[in-house]
């Protein structure tokens, strides 16, 4: 039985991370909803100032300078945050939080194509981080709170608080998935995610109209046999898209380095490729976020949902992007993911007969997925995103990228626990 | 880089997967639909016929000879395909399937206060096993389709094909998830499911009609704070009722056996006492599954979505179905958990003054999430059953239940793999 001595302290633990977590949560959330502000800003100002896009060779060198100068170990980025939760050492700087939020804002400002969770999860860890350090927390209290703080900070950007707290567990260790966080990183990621909220934030929404094919007059969804195997095809090619990604920022990279040794100047590089390749293709749909696009009709992940189709603007936003993140340009990933995803999902689905919308959502998600190997934090993205009816299909998708996008994945610190096959 | 052949040999061993799973997909999923038809008319005949209820006694000894005689290793139940999958032995025998099949049949028949997941993941434990022995299966592969075996008979009984695979993984260890059975058991699962479904079965439909409180005009949910501070009070309550459940049943159980040490005729004290309870509360609701009642407007876990006031049925519940499973009736616990927490979650919203229906629904996922310590699959069924809306609030009463309702659990054979706090 347990006494009410026990039940008290169990108590007194619980109040006691409430109040550690609830003012992470409401910082991380407030900066988040700060940040998409500022994002939702500049990505307007330069639809309409096209020219700022000259700019960006320059501005790219100017914010790698600022690392270079006042960056120290915060130029390690989300590595750095996985690398003390898996062995807490020196902690994560708290400069790392104004840094990542300024370099990306500079960055979306003059069009690189980057994301924006990398910095969310920078401002969550960093934060964390320091709380940690100013409360003198232990080591499996610091390993806690950095998780909480990534989660929180992934789970604001998006609105996604579950999938926050899933990601925060999940992309620590690949194959594996750790409890004891459970509820302080659920907590932490509603909480913040409420929070952005209430600051007025509105996120994008992606609207799947498919609802599955119950039986006339049942609100249950039933699986197409037929359907189900098309996804599951489709999902190879999502894995392998994940694949794509991770290994071209992983094989760019030296090869910008032995060009160009110096750290700080190698976005010039990226910065006048973009220009280039902007030029030569002649759109700027792929610049920035990508959520929305310049032009009425132009690709974007909002447009993917519909009827237009876009046979390759995933491969020329994945082209865009790693050039982007292997010349050091600051934000992250996963919106572009999002992008080649679902552009890919709206590429495939007239060939395979799937309805569009329905493919570029599981492509939209398990692109993701199978890059950050969190296949279950995907899934329930996809429910978070689009709504429950179609979560088979969305698990599908996402297991079956996580399987053949191989172990690499765009995290290199994300320790191996038990091998996908 | 991947050569060719390392992928030609990856499409075997998938080819392969394939060919060992779907027969056991399709073979689960048929002898669940056929389980569930049988549950559905031996109910109806109960409801049409009551006085079938004093044969209870004698139908609990007449299912537990059947065990004592021709059962062996079979008793084990639950527990000895999770020992399986733990520490692969000796196998689970064949004869598991038609004895639990038609021991579960005949105490819903005569009244039972006892489950049906029991029954279906034994089946599907059964049917692996022997499978990966017609197949010479390794040890590591047994494992996988031990939990596939499992993982599909709880997808096809409920409906709820991601949470039966998501289920398969973590009920096997308390607080850690392993991913390397992460695409089998989710493929049989949904092709069990899938089968069950084109038998013509349809699983009953528990609506909440709550949909959070989205902005005007705005598709996604918002959480809203209150709600989810009153939704995280009643979990407490959730998790100490799956505790109250797994330690009634732990304790209650060798009290008996000192009653009475022979096997075969603890049902018979099980059978007068459901019957005594049944005159001293002068209602049969709360025999059998408990979906629906035998009238209009008993306690039941439809009617707990809907706006009737139910006080005390979860409790009274609780006392039936412990001394079902602790005097030795088959079936499960998984359906009278729904019950429990539906009819807590029922009980406790005009208190709370939380909507009634998302209570029930929170409260039914959380009472069985605590009690067999799979937070994360509990909070995928609240999606399978009730929609993605409302997520937030079902991982919020998953995560606490889970965390309140101790070590125990109702699976005995389960591994504690890293402690709750």
């Amino acid at each position: 039985m347990v006494s009410f001595k026990e039940i008290i302290a169990f108590m007194l633990r619980l109040g006691r991370w409430f109040c550690l977590l609830a003012p992470l949560a409401l910082l991380v959330g407030s900066f988040c909803a700060l940040f998409l502000w500022m994002l939702e800003w500049v990505t307007h100002y330069r639809f309409t100032h096209p020219n700022i896009l000259y700019g960006l060779p320059l501005a790219g060198v100017a914010v790698a300078l600022s690392y270079y100068w006042w960056g120290g170990r915060a130029g390690g980025g989300n590595n750095l945050i996985l690398d003390e939760i898996n062995k807490p050492g020196e902690g994560v700087p708290l400069r790392m939080a104004p840094l990542v939020f300024i370099g990306t804002v500079v960055s979306h400002l003059f069009g690189a194509s980057v994301g924006r969770e990398g910095t969310a999860v920078q401002m969550g860890g960093s934060l964390a981080s320091n709380f940690a350090r100013l409360f003198h927390l232990d080591e499996r209290e610091t390993r806690i709170l950095l998780m909480a703080g990534m989660a929180s900070g992934l789970g604001a950007v998006y609105g996604t608080p579950i999938t926050g707290a899933v990601f925060g567990l999940e992309v620590v260790t690949l194959g594996a998935l750790d409890y004891s966080a459970l509820l302080p990183v659920a907590v932490t990621s509603i909480i913040a995610d409420w929070t952005c909220h209430q600051w007025g934030i509105h996120h994008a929404s992606y609207i799947v109209n498919f609802k599955g094919f119950a039986a006339q007059g049942q609100p249950a969804f039933h699986v197409d046999a037929l359907l189900w195997v098309k996804v599951a095809l489709a999902a190879v090619a999502f894995g392998f898209a994940s694949k794509a990604f991770s290994e071209g920022v992983y094989r760019l990279a030296p090869l910008i380095k032995k060009l160009c040794p110096h750290t700080w100047l190698q976005p010039a590089i990226g910065g006048v490729a973009t220009i280039a390749l902007v030029w030569l293709l002649g759109t700027r749909d792929y610049l920035g976020l990508g959520v929305t696009a310049p032009e009425l009709g132009g690709a974007s992940i909002v447009n993917f949902f519909g009827s237009t189709h876009y046979a390759w603007s995933w491969l020329l936003k994945l082209l865009f992007t790693v050039i982007a993140l292997a010349t050091g340009y600051k934000g992250g990933e996963v919106t572009p993911l999002f992008f080649i995803g679902a552009g890919l999902g709206n590429a495939l689905a007239p060939f395979l007969g799937v309805p569009g919308d329905l493919l570029a959502g599981v492509g939209m998600v398990a692109v993701f997925g199978g890059a950050v190997n969190a296949p279950l934090a995907c899934t329930i993205m996809g429910v978070e995103l689009f709504g429950g009816t179609n979560i088979v299909y969305y698990a599908t998708g996402c297991f079956i990228a996580y399987l053949c996008s191989g172990h690499t994945g765009i995290y290199l610190s994300q320790r191996v626990g038990i091998p996908k096959i």
